[in-house]
């Protein structure tokens, strides 16, 4: 295979990229006389030097000074430890900071689970986040499982709390589990809502 | 104008309808050869004879036997009159009856209100509404504002919460004002989720 | 079944036009005050009254004073009565029609076939069109099959094709049979187009 | 800005990725824990390494062994070297000839005309073209002017013909140009063809 179809084919598995959106991207780089393919192949060589996974919330972070392994957010002595908010993805993670509305901690599952998935720990940090949850005992008092309001979303979620049910039983910290709140998103409509989006908001409207 | 024309001109005025598809309607009659049509006329017929709009909550109902302008939500002894629930249009009253959520009465106030509109009342029923809630002076306890959650639907809930502010501060009736709740609709991607609808989310989580 | 459903219902068979929507054009009619359905029903009356469907091409055409049965193409003298144009229902003959790049004759063919229909003649007026053409025996020297650039358009092309031979070997009338050109649509763009639009945008090019 | 967002940024610039899409990126190479960014850093620098632009159509072109600045297809004696293809980018070279339709050789112009394009050789190839040309004096017989069906690639073929009919007045070589054919699109249904498809169609019909 020659390098234009090589590269091609690289970028085809891509998130939501196809072979010929792949071929456009060589084709830019290409343009560009090798100015932007340098600073690419510089900008990669910097991503894999200066980020870390965080060992305990397991979001990717920039490594700071101090080599530390542990994030930012995680290390922030004005955040509220006692809060822990599980989401899919670091993207979910990013979206949640940017609402500038949660001042817990994180954990990041690393993806969701399909109906009937036989082998959830091949898709999630289960066993990770067991750990998490007995380091932090008689710290928690709350997890917030911060799901996609959609069918794998909920299978997570029910998933999540069987397993988390365990430690509430078995050990002597007593945090509660919370699922995040429906309602209208922003833009929803009454006439093209579904019964449970309107239950909810109904059940959940503001004076 | 032929007759063609004609009525390809009035479908293209329905919503949602342009010329090209007001055309489509046309032939698909005259390729039915005037069986549809003439089901479609003794339809229009029926729905001019059947049909009465509620004097009470300004919905359209099929009349009954008793030839009452008050519709049968209105007039059902079993529904909550302390709760007014006051949506823009009748197919958003229909939306919430299908969701079987809401045991309370309605109010149809006809369209919303376009941000700096100079005329409300020729938007929508509010000297209606007003006369609705002088009549429902002490049995009112809360009214909920369903609007959609956008734009429109905002600025029309500020509109009516400072005309009812008046009846709340003149009037010896004690009743609330409420907005339907926000939070992730069915179907909601936390990654795509404005921070809005999170901080929504997470202010009305459940446990 | 009341009215304003009895409606819904008619209106959710019109071509495109889900139950929604159908009852969206119920609550726009109601809105107006019987106004609108008041000239919908005549409207409706007068396309009953005023419409025929040609006897020759089969298309639908406002009534004219003489009270003919064929439509006003089909007895304009200036047209080119060597030229008959197969086209599948009344809209692609407005289209063509409007394009006023076609001076000769049509023929209405009343649908397509999709692949491996096996009552042509329940889809497609097909036994109309033998006589058409053995009525046209002597004048007739090109038959233009004018479908979709799709599937059906080109199986209905290819039953039609087999259909005409018979004609043309079994009597004395010459005619030719063509289909419409392929090549570039305006808007389209030569990374999307696929092979064959490619290959007759080349065979095809103009000086 | 840390390298996530420097990363982040350079993909954002992509043809056709927003922000958000180049976030996930990002996380995409981070979760599969640097073998993807290998491969792709490697990939591209074979990029550099091994693609040339041809010196004759400017085409973007795997290296050979003897280290030539012409490509395989302008090398090839097989191809008519009398016909010539002027292509706006190298993707709509490779959809031609993935078409397997033309035999001749090509000019990528580098780009498309807009309208009122004060300065068209910032935007295009056309000094190097008016070089082209001059070299194949004698030789060349038709030049096909291979522009997209929208009003940039009509600007963009009015403008050539212009600059090539000095070529045509001046010398003493005879060659013709020609622009694609019109006509139905794969999949282009009569009712929605514009009148200039139409028009092309029916003229361009095949028997």
């Amino acid at each position: 295979m020659n390098s234009i179809d090589k590269l091609t084919e690289i970028f085809s598995r891509f998130p939501g990229i196809g072979p010929r959106q792949a071929k456009r991207f060589v084709y830019y780089l290409l343009q560009r006389h090798n100015g932007t393919t340098d600073d690419l192949i510089r900008a990669l060589d910097d991503l894999k030097l200066e980020t870390s996974q965080c060992s305990r919330c397991y979001r990717f972070f920039p490594k700071n000074h101090a080599g530390s392994n542990i994030c930012s957010i995680c290390t922030d002595k004005t955040r509220d430890e006692s809060l822990l908010m599980i989401v899919p993805r670091d993207t979910d993670l990013d979206a949640v900071e940017k609402s500038r509305s949660f001042k817990g901690l994180y954990f990041v599952l690393g993806g969701v689970l399909p109906v009937l998935e036989r082998e959830p720990e091949k898709r999630i940090r289960i066993n990770e986040l067991r750990e998490r949850v007995k380091r932090d005992e008689g710290v928690l008092k709350e997890i917030i499982l911060a799901m996609n309001a959609n069918t794998e979303g909920e299978n997570t979620s029910d998933f999540l709390k069987g397993e988390l049910k365990v430690f509430q039983e078995a050990s002597f910290s007593e945090f509660t589990i919370s699922i995040l709140g429906r309602g209208l998103s922003t833009g929803a409509e009454l006439e093209y809502a579904d019964p449970d989006t309107l239950k909810n908001a109904l059940l959940h409207r503001t004076k």
